[in-house]
């Protein structure tokens, strides 16, 4: 039976300083937790209805942690979701390791995208593309955040994201650096190369002076209207696809 | 002064039912009331803060309607901004028209787009991409809605957003109309009409087959990576993108 111990253990993770204390965090709804099953994700706990029992019969096959069938009030009550009626899982966090960025490949960085609604977003553009590794400021959104987690649509499985000071990181790249500004080089009339680093900046300020002295490429996307801007996460997967498309 | 009655005017307009009831609707912050004021929207109601009125010194001359100066509590208390240190205006509901497409134009439809976020980024994106029209079921999410209107970040100045039946209006058009759909013509090898009309669907289901049967050219974004789909705002703006580029 599901102990008030780990359902407060459980709520606890929707704040950073207890995910960062328990190296745990959670996944809400169906979708995620067959996804988070599928992974290489270390599962500790399955909260599951009767609904998501009858429906993904197989799914805690093999399972070696602790699982607790539940009503949807108590999965509610445990996650952030206002309604859930399938599962929740909890599993540890991984060791955060910026990668290293190997030829024919792109990797995104992110210059204080803050927005945990972004960031999960980008994370799913991402994985739509097939780029494998994105690396965060530190004052990025944390990736282990339900918001997060929850927009990237599973995708959070699929896509490595680290933390690090990302100057430091960006002085070892010896690929081109792309960097998304109001006025770089039309995106439309570029070739690009496919290995490198894209640079996206934070929501109100863009890439910083300092990351954007490391930049070797400045991008933009051409406007045709009047916006003044776009938004962090659709200018991503406009770069992406015009990356993709070359 | 600001009576009791006329904030408790303004708070009911967070509801569809009262802003279609007194034909009004409100904005919130500095940047959308300064864009409110520069269109042709009719404004009755304005509040605002000492601290608005001394970055924007002129921006009330001329205006006829009711302004109050306010404080910043009470600001909040009227609007749905957690935080708003600036202004909120009141204005009057514009007529819904959908137009007459015109050669040389794209036009958006949306078939059932409810979230409000994502139809507020989509305003945002046509407004990039010089999309004047964006026409949607009557059973998308509601252009006056405040998430809307906070989301598309002013560009709701700037492009008309109708509501008809979907179905009988794309019968009257004689133009291409593109649809998104997961199985259709890559659109990096596409070249694509400067006038048309492109339709993009629910966030779950996509496309409806009552409004897929009118679809003339199914296109389709590229998939490089593992992700299921794509959200409906970030997929416009990539297809707009590609529409734009040709």
């Amino acid at each position: 039976m599901l102990s008030k111990n780990t359902l407060k253990f459980i709520k606890s993770l929707q704040q950073k300083k207890f995910r960062k204390q328990e190296h745990a965090f959670f996944v809400e709804g169906s979708k995620n937790v067959t996804e988070l099953l599928d992974s290489d994700f270390e599962i500790t706990h399955i909260l599951y209805t009767q609904k998501f029992a009858d429906e993904h019969p197989n799914a805690l096959r093999g399972f070696k942690g602790e699982s607790f069938l539940v009503t949807q009030n108590v999965l509610q009550s445990a996650g952030s979701f206002q309604s859930n009626d399938a599962a929740l899982a909890v599993a540890k966090i991984v060791e955060n390791q910026p990668p290293i960025i190997s030829k024919n490949e792109l990797t995104l960085v992110l210059d204080d995208v803050r927005d945990p609604g972004n960031l999960g977003t980008i994370i799913r553009i991402a994985d739509w593309y097939g780029i494998k590794n994105i690396v965060c400021s530190n004052e990025s959104a944390d990736f282990y955040n339900p918001k997060v987690l929850n927009s990237s649509m599973g995708s959070f499985t699929r896509v490595s994201v680290s933390y690090t000071d990302v100057y430091n990181y960006l002085l070892q790249v010896n690929l081109p650096i792309y960097g998304a500004f109001l006025d770089g080089k039309n995106i439309h009339q570029s070739k690009f190369s496919p290995s490198g680093v894209i640079v996206m900046g934070n929501e109100s300020n863009g890439i910083s002076d300092q990351i954007g002295s490391l930049v070797t490429d400045r991008i933009t996307i051409p406007r045709f209207g009047d916006a003044e801007s776009l938004n962090v996460a659709i200018a991503t997967a406009i770069i992406c696809d015009n990356f993709k498309r070359s």
